[in-house]
């Protein structure tokens, strides 16, 4: 780190600094040569002592112990990010480093926060860079906009206060270990990449799927937002664009984000009929009765907003015109899981005796497809590599069979969580797992650009609308089961 | 099989008769809708009864109790392979089918012999096809000639008594299963095959190694052939054709053994020294003192005979022209294990953060090579595709991983025995897996053209003479060791 660090978190009596934000800091306390102060701001009173005392008792039990020892540099200014920040000022100042100290704002704070807050701390002076000022960064949880135009208008106030290289746009799911491992993946074998483009590859699937629903207290939130804003705009078509990148020239952040944003510039929803939403109904999760949507507590009367989304995307580059990406997020699914899953083509010729045809629901009769490359991101972080092999016996006749890799097994689930990391690299100015100005807003245009189509219900522990698994086409196949 | 059938072995007192033959027919009868007849044929005077006793005795364990069954189908002459046959068609005329049976004479004798028991097979009459009468095919052992002068000679010979449908040249490697998964595993997989060539793969080992030294009673026999004509020209060159061959176009056997063809027409040994023989001297295998070959019962004074061969190959053809094939066979080596290892070439540019190198033994640094693919065939059946996987944790740290297949796994290693495999497919006249005249010529044209080399010692117990090393060239690497 090489100075002073102090870590300011606007909105620090919420959820996420307890449940998230302080577990991260603490791991990384442990780790920093350089120790940092950390000064929570809310509307509350509460003295420094108070604000400790309360965050101890958030915490995850076993981060209590480790919390003893870092309590001391823990602070607490009681203020409204809304209103005049000059306090902060005068307290930051005040701790170790002063202003020769980096500084890392952390907004979490409601949507309609973001704003005030920026302009307070540019007005409080905090987020100068000038005159050999150190760095100062802005982190900013989403939902950044709720459309495109919002999108704009929040990147245009933002960048009249700060420099792009300021701005950090938090995306937990860049921080997640088997995130990056899909990028990692693609461009650190050489076996894949020849086969990575629509010649070989028929259809890419992605799910992102829930057995939960709308979480206690927060049906208001997602009400307003939906699965389509909450789920498939921010962390689907991340997954999306590491799946269908380009490979970047080198690993500094702007070469990376360039290739992204190129893949979600062409992302394109080609008809109505390409996306279906849904909504759940009573049902059955798990062997639990659950109730509906509509239901759950803290859900408006007569509310329209979606719980599932299926859509049949195109990505208008040379590499995958015509390659169907189907994306499908659901609450109350059956089965709880992330997954990437991409179908090879069938061989162009059979050379085996039988030929390996499968009936689907529709009577259609369907060439066995032999390879599927499956990489799981949750529950279990697996990569599977569906092929043939002959059956034992005379004759070709093949059958299916897997080739399989369990993270777990390699290297033991000590993975880091996602908030730690980015808060790593946030404080490193590493914004490579970040989201840039026109990354946000190339997903947001795919995303507007989507025709209205009606909510469908699906009985809580379906696999959501029939009509989703129209999306796929004649001998595609159909949406995978975790 | 729609008619009766009669199988003759010529030379049935030999060792391969009550170890091989008589197991694969015992199992093959239990599954025959027609049941054939077993003549057996070798010089010493027996009865039925005393033949079918010795045989019984002779068979492991586990079959003597099947062969109760089978016994009254088994018969017995006394001739010589080497003189008037007449006496075996008359025997053949009074079984069951009598002239009307399809017949498969199985010539499990001495190379010496082959000629005169195919002259005396034809002049009796036994091999004529012509005038309506049922089938009539010849099943060779090997070795099949010594070079390519005397397989020349005996193809002619055989031609000019058999059409080459009615040849059934056995490589009982071919009837192995996991010989026969090398083709259904590149031909019914689209991922393969797309990395198959010259551009994505860098280079390809063939190991077949023994723990084993020259086998008691057989020294006379392996001492004038060698390692090089034991098992490179005809199991080792075979599994190269199934690696490298170009798809054929259908199963049709003539198709398969077309491209084979076209393989090892296109074999090269470029130089002198892409060629290491050794000889194994005393030393120690699994904890075993163990003597030299030169100290082996049976093995000539002043032998010259290796029983190590290491070979650096390429094919000239499009596909692999610049990609060399290791080939190394030996006795005595640390490890019983029969594998093809696929290199695939290096990432072309480095996106991970530590570069990953290795240094190899003569101080080269060399990017590390992320992809392999593995296809072990003994002892284990295994498909194995190593890859690089990002290390949990800050930066982009890969390390190796592998994907891993076991056949016994997804079997339960209920595999057939390779005769009898073999065995059906020349009852049923499908010659897939037999070796085709050009075929064999090919080979022994390609071995017969790699220079002569000085027999070089090697401790039993090692890798061979380190001549054999070297034939690993900069960053190619080195053998696998299992």
């Amino acid at each position: 780190m090489g100075i002073p660090l102090q870590i300011v978190i606007l909105g620090a009596s919420g959820d996420l600094t307890a449940r998230k934000l302080v577990p991260a800091l603490l791991s990384l306390a442990g780790r920093c040569t350089e120790p940092f102060r950390l000064v929570g701001v809310a509307r509350r009173p509460l003295s420094h002592e108070a604000f400790r005392a309360q965050l101890r008792a958030e915490l995850p039990e076993e981060d209590r112990q480790a919390f003893d020892g870092f309590a001391e540099r823990v602070h607490y200014l009681q203020g409204d990010a809304g209103e005049d920040l000059t306090p902060l000022g005068h307290q930051l100042e005040a701790l170790p480093g002063g202003a020769g100290a980096g500084r890392l704002f952390y907004l979490a704070l409601k949507p309609g926060l973001f704003l005030p807050a920026m302009e307070n701390l540019a007005r409080g002076g905090l987020l100068a860079q000038e005159n050999g000022a150190p760095w100062r960064r802005v982190v900013i949880e989403k939902p950044f906009g709720h459309d495109l135009a919002s999108a704009r208008a929040l990147n245009r106030t933002l960048q009249s206060l700060l420099r792009e290289d300021q701005i950090f746009r938090i995306d937990h799911y860049l921080g997640k270990e088997t995130v990056q491992n899909l990028f990692a993946f693609r461009f650190n074998n050489t076996i894949f990449e020849p086969l990575w483009n629509r010649q070989h590859i028929e259809l890419v699937q992605i799910t992102v799927a829930e057995e939960l629903g709308v979480e206690r207290g927060r049906a208001g939130y997602y009400d307003a937002v939906g699965a389509m804003r909450d789920m498939v705009q921010n962390h689907m078509l991340q997954l999306l664009a590491l799946i269908a990148m380009e490979p970047p020239s080198s690993l500094r952040p702007e070469t990376i984000r360039d290739q992204k944003v190129a893949v979600l510039k062409s992302l394109r929803i080609p008809s109505g009929d390409a996306c279906v939403r849904g909504r759940y109904t009573a049902g059955n999760v798990g062997g639990q009765a659950v109730q509906g949507y509509l239901e759950e507590e803290g859900v408006p009367a007569g509310s329209t907003t979606e719980t599932f989304v299926a859509l049949r995307a195109e990505l208008e580059n040379w590499r995958w015109a015509g390659v169907p990406f189907l994306l499908r997020h659901g609450k109350r699914l059956p089965k709880r899981f992330t997954e990437v899953k991409v179908q090879f083509r069938v061989p162009p010729i059979q050379l085996s005796d039988a030929p390996g045809t499968e009936v689907l629901a529709d009577g259609l009769a369907c060439a066995l497809r032999p390879n599927q490359l499956t990489l799981s991101l949750q529950p279990r972080e697996t990569v599977s590599l569906g092929f043939g092999v002959k059956a034992p016996g005379p004759g070709m006749t093949m059958v299916p069979a897997q080739l399989a890799f369990d993270y777990k097994d390699r290297f033991g689930g000590q993975t880091a969580p996602a908030y730690e990391r980015l808060l790593l690299d946030a404080m490193n100015g590493d914004p490579t797992l970040f989201l840039r100005n026109d990354e946000v807003e190339a997903a947001w245009a795919a995303v507007d650009a989507i025709p209205g189509q009606p909510v469908r219900d699906y009985a809580a522990g379906t696999w959501g609308p029939p009509e989703a698994d129209r999306l796929f086409h004649g001998c595609e196949g159909g949406w995978s089961h975790g």
